[in-house]
């Protein structure tokens, strides 16, 4: 456990199979600083498991690289389409394990409460949340993939959620 | 990849999270002998991370005891209820990558695939699967609990599937 007041790092994750996104933010004195903010794609063709494999891989050298101290990952609505349902559900039990394993606490967070958290209303468009991220950071430009600025969206909403502040004591 | 004749181990997966099912079934020249069957329990106290890092260590130990050539696991619905869907889409992660860290192929098979291989029926009720299994394997008793018995459905499942016949010829 660090010592209150010391700088946190939130990895945020957007999960997918064909792309997950993911975002590694530091949280030093209230100011927030992205680390890094990509994704990872997989290849359609690929058998399912391989793919998984794949992401795991990746998010294992991007944890030993950035150390995050938490893991943020968006929910997922169910009711949407069975088939993209099950994979997406996959690759969460894929981050969930590697969180597992490293002994990091997980938060789960809604499309909602993102949007809410990034631009004050949870029906936002994605354009919308990604101006408003681009503006909170200062960025230059938007970040791209989309999952990768989805991703940046769920570490901040973490970053600002009321159960992170408690965790800093 | 084993000689066409050779004995295959199939390791068949009842995914859940509070209870997974799962069963080694080895095919030597048409026989089919149960090598194991039973199931990893969780504590629904438990983070869920923890409880799928438990399922992680749990199937890595089974596989390298066992060594199964391939896995066949039962597809699950989405549409029944969002919650458990998104905890057993989940494990499935954790199994398949399991799967594509070993280099096992994965099969996939719905409950009416299941039924109609074990009974002939594909709405035949959990009972009458479980009275089949005991006929087929000539067991002194049903498989205990459900989940084992259902991972045992759909090892055997698997074992006379026509991909599978394909794959060994």
């Amino acid at each position: 456990m660090k010592k209150p007041g010391s700088p946190q790092r939130i990895a945020g994750f957007d999960p997918g199979t064909a792309s997950l996104g993911f975002a590694i933010l530091e949280k030093n004195q209230g100011e927030l600083k992205i680390l890094i903010c990509d994704s990872l794609h997989t290849g359609k063709d690929t058998p399912f498991e391989k793919r998984l494999l794949f992401l795991y891989e990746g998010l294992k050298k991007l944890v030993k690289s950035y150390r995050p101290d938490v893991v943020a990952c968006e929910e997922v609505y169910f009711n949407k389409n069975a088939r993209t349902a099950f994979a997406v559900g996959s690759v969460i039990g894929v981050i969930l394990l590697l969180a597992g394993q490293k002994g990091l606490p997980v938060f789960m967070y809604s499309p909602i409460q993102v949007k809410m958290s990034v631009t004050g209303y949870g029906r936002a468009s994605k354009g919308q949340v990604q101006e408003m991220l681009s503006r909170l950071f200062k960025l230059t430009q938007i970040p791209k993939p989309d999952d990768a600025a989805d991703a940046l969206a769920i570490a901040f909403c973490h970053a600002n959620s009321i159960r992170w502040r408690e965790t800093e004591g």
